[in-house]
Order: structure tokens, then sequence, then C-alpha cells
């Protein structure tokens, strides 16, 4: 079996984390948060989304983080944003990269946007045009890739398709989302044998939760197709723990610890980023779901 | 990449789970949750151990448990023998099958068999014997083949070298276990690349603790090397919460979901199984950590 040297972990705790956590983390907590995991290692943090607080109150204080960050030379610090107006407040915080996003599912992607997918791709458009002319790398994220609470499977067929829309737009990058942790490793296997025909696999990213306990196996896929770019949030943080369905994303902490163990490379210091899970976890006041912190506070009892 | 299209499952939560529970299961607790598992459509369940009750009284009811239990036809009853007088003792309730079992680790085998390996050979040899003679077949378990709790690194070739001894013994499976659920799918698939040479695959089982969230990565990879035999405990079972370093089995409905997700047959009800994990997870009286219980539970809230 063969899998790349080197891996680069995309954390994306302090915004798709954060975001699905009910309780409030202070403005100056999620900065001391932000600049531990700058000093862990990560080469890219994803800090906020300039979204209406109206949505996502725990992402409220977006301008503000990125004021207040310390930024590391070397690591891109991006943001999502939702919309032009989003972007406008990204850039004037100068932020390294910006994240747009649309769901392969309409049913979702309607719920979520309250646009058909069609209708999506212009807002997209112009939201990277602008980010272009604003000498900002943008990336993509498309979700419910691998399955939908509302329509179930997901054709692999369409993801391909608004994917190279995406990429035609501009984006540097795509982030392909199992947004609510129901792809298993076959599925992702054979989705990744149809999309190597029309997508840029040194362009892709995969986002994995881990509803069913399957995200380190499809990482482990995705691994021996060569797909070296992976999102993870610290310490397994975004799980809604009473929505039906909802589950927490892939842990960066179970990530890091398998690459390594494995020989693979992800410039990311284990014992900091320990440091940085303690960290947040004691914020939250709850113990984090990852294995790393299982472990971690059973020792500590 | 390419799996079996059918897979045995093993199901050791009635003995590698309860032996690590530090609650007490009533034996009329322990007889209806076995007999829910037959009705599951497991053709194997280890359902408890010949041992001393000093040593396991979470076990001590075995005999019991051997009489009352519902042997569904086609269904394998194994239990655990570490002697003469245990196999004795389980030959006694006829049981299909018993296991023996020894460490890969000098140090680990010590502590737990009070024996070196070698003079562990001559016991266990002999209990071979006289089950054969007794006409059942014999497991063995091999403990901490990727990595030993007091020895850190295993070696594999001493790994081969003591299964082909139980294997010349004439044992008809053997089990290898990580035992503290260390191993890593790089090592994993290293280890059978060379164990390859040597040991017979289709007599092999994995067993997997999930400790760092790798087991059903780990999984994977051995379906890629066309194991088709794994061990596993319903809910992830065995979990001594408090102890430095334990950890729950491989949890059998995590498992069997990806299996099924994946398109590999089990023979397994997951409906049936799901009502097997709650009616021990109940008497338990606490949330089993695997996570089809986790999302079982969360939408039970």
């Amino acid at each position: 079996m063969q899998w790349p040297e080197k891996v680069t972990i995309k954390e994306v705790g302090p915004r798709d984390g954060l975001q699905n956590e009910s309780g409030e983390v202070p403005l100056e907590d999620k900065v001391s948060w932000i600049d531990l995991l700058s000093e862990a290692g990560f080469s890219y943090i994803e800090f906020s989304s300039f979204v209406h607080p109206k949505w996502i109150p725990q992402l409220k204080d977006s301008r503000a983080v990125a004021e207040r960050i310390k930024r590391k030379r070397g690591v891109t610090y991006a943001a999502l944003v939702p919309n032009r107006r989003g972007l406008e407040a990204a850039v004037d915080t100068q932020v390294d990269e910006v994240s747009v996003f649309m769901s392969a599912s309409e049913t979702h992607n309607k719920k979520n946007i309250n646009k058909s997918i069609e209708d999506t791709f212009p807002v997209l458009e112009e939201v990277v045009r602008e980010a272009k002319l604003e000498g900002k790398s943008v990336r993509g994220y498309l979700s419910t890739v691998f399955g939908c609470p509302y329509e179930g499977n997901i054709s692999t067929e369409n993801v391909a398709r608004i994917s190279e829309r995406l990429f035609e737009m501009g984006i540097n990058e795509l982030s392909l989302g199992d947004t609510i942790g129901v792809a298993n490793p076959e599925q992702v296997d054979r989705a990744l044998n149809k999309w190597k025909q029309w997508l840029p696999f040194d362009h892709l990213a995969m986002h994995f939760h881990n509803t069913r306990g399957m995200a380190l196996a499809n990482v482990l896929v995705s691994l021996q197709h060569n797909i070296t770019t992976y999102d993870s949030a610290v310490g397994g943080l975004g799980g809604c723990p009473y929505a039906k369905g909802a589950s927490g994303n892939l842990a960066t902490d179970d990530l890091v610890h398998m690459l390594h163990q494995m020989g693979i490379e992800t410039g990311i210091d284990e014992r900091k980023l320990e440091e940085a899970a303690l960290y947040i976890q004691q914020v939250l006041n709850k113990p984090l779901p990852s294995h790393q912190m299982q472990v971690i506070n059973k020792e500590r009892v």
C-alpha cells in the first residue's frame, strides 16, 4: 500500500468547530486559542466566518478575532464568506484567503443558502472574482458530497459537475465535505476513482466528519488516492450533542496522531496541539470527543 | 481497491467486554443478552471464560451461563480457558470451541500468565491436545502483537515465530490482538506483508481495540490483505474508564455498520444488534462508547 510522505492539515476548529458548539467562547479565549494553534505548526487556520451574526452568533466577533490574533509567518489565516458583503469585511481585516461554500444537494443548498444550486453560481462567481482582484486566494467548500440529510445519496457526476464549475470560477482549492459523516471507505474509493477523470487531485481537500467512526478509514482511502490535504478540528469540535444526525468534525489530534504513527509528516507538534486542545476544552467546559482527548482526560482523572 | 465480499465477525463482548467492565452483570441479564446476540445473526459468540473467579470475578458464573443460554443452531459458543482445569470445566458444559491465550510480549505474558513465553507453550500444548481429544476446535489468542504497554514495540518476526508454534500445536484459528489499541494502518500493512510468508491468512483473525480511533482504519487495511475474520464487542464494551491506556474493543456495531455500508456481508441484522446493544447498555447503566450507540443515544434524548 502507498500513501504520500507529507500531508497538509487545515484546522477548521475556530470556524466549523465553534459555529456548531452551543457554548459561547469569549473573544480573548478565541484569540489565545488561535495563537496556540499557530504555535502548534499549522500552515492553515480558518479562524472565523464573516456571516451575519443573526445566522451564526458564535462567530459574530470575526473582525475582532482577525485584528487581535498574532499572525505567524507562513500561516495562512482564512475566513469563510457567504457573499460580497462578507468578502469586503474579510478583506478589510486583511485575511490571507477566503472560503466560499455551497452544497452538492439541491435541498441542502436551499436550506442553507436559500437559493438553488444554479442560482448560487453567479453569487460565488462574483465573490471569487472580487477576491482575486483583491489578491486573495479562494477556497471552495462543497458540502454533502457523500450524502445529504434530506436527499440521501448524491450523484458523483453532480459533484464533479459542480466542482468543475467552481474550478472554472478560479478557486484555488476545493474541499469536498462529508457534512453529516455518512461516507464509507468503499464509497470514497468509488467516488475518487470517478472524480480523478475530471478533478485536479492536487487541488482537492477532503473534509470528513466522524459520526459513524469511519473518518480515519476514509482518510486512509483518500491517502491511497494520493490526496494530500485534509480538514479537521481540534478535539473533534463541532458536534451538536442534541441534534439528530449532527456530529463532530474529524479530530485534528486523532488525524495527526495516525499520520505521524504512519510516518507521514504534517509539520504539527503533537504536544503543542494537545495544549491547544486542552485550552479550548477548558473554555468550553466539557470533555472533547476526540480519542486523544479521551485518553488524556482519563489519565488526568 | 479490493476487499472480501463476506466477513465473519466474532462477538467477544460477553468475555473480553465484560471482563474489563467494573460493573457486575447479573446472570439472568447475561443470558438474555447472549440470547439476543444469537438472534442477531452471529455465527460465533465467545460467551465467557473458565478462569478462576479470583482473577476475573465478573465471569465467575461461566458454567451457569453455558447451561442457561439458548444455543442456536449454526452458532459456535466458545469460552476462554487458561489451563487444563479450565478446559475440563468448559468441556463439561459442552462448549463448541475453546480459546487459549498468550502474549507476544515477554513482560506482558509474565504479568498475565506468570510464565515466560517459552514455559507457556507446554501448558497450551496440553490444553490443545486434550481439547482435540474431546472433539473441540481451538482458537488461539496472541495479544500485544502490535505493541506492549511494558515493552513498546514487538517484533513481527517474534509474532510469526510464536504464531507458527501455536499452529503447530493444532489450533484452528489464531486471533492477533492489538490489546492496547496502538496499531496504525502502516504498521498493520507492513506486518501483514511480512506474516503472509509464514501464516495461513484464512485461519487468522484480527482483534483491534479502538483506543486511538484507528481500529476501523486497521480493519480496512486487513480487508485489503483479504483477512476475513474480525473480533469485536457490542457497543465497544471493555474500556476500563479509569485505567491508563485501557480502552474498549472495536465496537461490533461500528464494524458491522461500516462493512454493510461497503457492501460486505456479515450475516448480522443491524436492528437486532442495536437491540442487544441497548439491552446491555441498560444493564450496565452507562452510555456505551460506540459511534452507533452515541448516535442512537442522542436521538433518544
